[in-house]
């Protein structure tokens, strides 16, 4: 079941991320290549940034058609149904919210089973929930959203939290990365729609 | 002779990337290691992704003296012959263009032997041939080039899927790097000559 | 000595780096991960981006609890004596410039204990050194100020420079760094204490 389950997440994760980062290129007069690169940085870069930093090369999104499918279809997806999008709005954040989620504890899991040490694991796992994200808004030349807006990166911190504290417990793998993802995913939810933020700093 | 020519190819295009990024740094109040920074960036970015997620530590253009000094070529040349830069104009994308087929190549070439993976081959190369104008435009703070104009990037994919169909028919790998920089070199010459683009998406 | 003295002037350099981080994200909006996030990455992106290109996995500041805590910690005492902060410009200027001078040379010295190579030592000492404030520009979506504002990356570089012919010459290291350190810290404090410049570039 965790088999069939992780990879099954991680392609809805993978085109939820892809979706957002189409959406987010609109409007920036880029061309085909150019969405598609955004596409697949804002889906794959995460888990790239992971991988380099855990010594796994080629990085696993670079060693498979599957993510540039993903992305490919993401685009296409977005192309074919854009009047469609804006009334998409709540299922593409539910769709990326549970990308989080599946990041988050993903990617703290890989980090664990390839260094074993708990700090590695919550950086990298955050780093693949929000890296993607980031290197999204680098390439499109804006602030990066994540930094400033809504509980994003904190509902993921939360998540490879429990994957670490679960670690530390022994308790099953499987049940922990479901109550990671879900707890993330909840906190992401609920802040959304209560409009939750974290203090701002010195905005004075 | 593939000895011979692939370095001395490298090394041109090298220097051709290096003295686009100097151009792209000017009006921007750099100071002169911020200009050399830029040049190198422009000519070895690519190249030091494509290694790192290759595995290869520390990546070549770090290991050796020659990519610095080409750079810093790029910048004394380009800082003499300031008042023919405009003229130059045309042998300048002439060389960048030459680059660009050279990178595609070599980065698909290399990431097929390290990897062996299609996939990793068609995007390394473009990374080889691309990224170093991305991490260019990153530090310039301004929206990356390579995302919005004219075919650049499709070219250079046309480029590597040519040395991966090559190496899947078993021909003779000097030739299919030769056709492949060519190939790539071509679209983007007559792309640039007759002001080609790819479809803009999204930009209601 | 060595042993007690560099983790000291490492922690004391590291804490510099965030709390400049942290000063530069004010008037920013972020929200207190993105704070968090800022200062850890001005800090540590500089070491990350060396360790990655020599090949070590997973880098030094991401495997210990130290660097987070440290950021965490700059964060704190930013907010806490926010009203002090503008007078205590000064210490932070001398802060930030003696951990340039320790980053500068420790950074060469890693490099140079992994591959023997002086330009590798070289540029990944610099890269230790200025890295982590390009990525804090990056981030923050702004013109990085390493490549526009005083002699700081050339200060380093000269920093690198005496490590390697220390190196070369077969000196004792711990004297040899701290030479380097001391040197880089100099020049940057004189330099920006009377407002030396390198010559801009085609400004024009």
């Amino acid at each position: 079941m965790n088999d069939l389950l992780l990879p099954t997440l991680d392609v809805l994760g993978t085109f939820a991320f892809a979706v957002s980062g189409v959406i987010a290129a609109r409007h920036r007069n880029l061309d085909l290549f150019g969405v598609i690169f955004i596409a697949f940085i804002t889906a794959c870069g995460g888990g790239i940034i992971r991988d380099l930093c855990l010594g796994i090369t080629p990085p696993a999104s670079l060693s498979s058609w599957r993510y540039l499918f993903i992305a490919l279809l993401a685009v296409f997806f977005t192309l074919v149904f854009k009047n469609w999008i804006k009334k998409l709005e709540y299922p593409i954040f539910l769709f990326d919210a549970i990308g989080l989620g599946i990041f988050a504890v993903t990617g703290a899991s890989k980090a664990l089973h390839y260094t074993g040490a708990y700090e590695t694991a919550i950086i990298m796992g955050v780093t693949t929930a929000v890296g993607g994200g980031l290197l999204r808004d680098v390439f499109l030349n804006r602030a990066p959203i994540v930094l400033e807006k809504e509980i994003y990166a904190s509902a993921a911190i939360v998540g490879t939290c429990i994957v670490v504290a679960g670690n530390y417990l022994g308790l099953q793998e499987f049940f922990v990365m479901l109550a990671g993802a879900t707890v993330t995913f909840l906190i992401r939810y609920f802040s959304y729609r209560n409009n939750w933020n974290l203090p701002r700093f010195m905005g004075d």
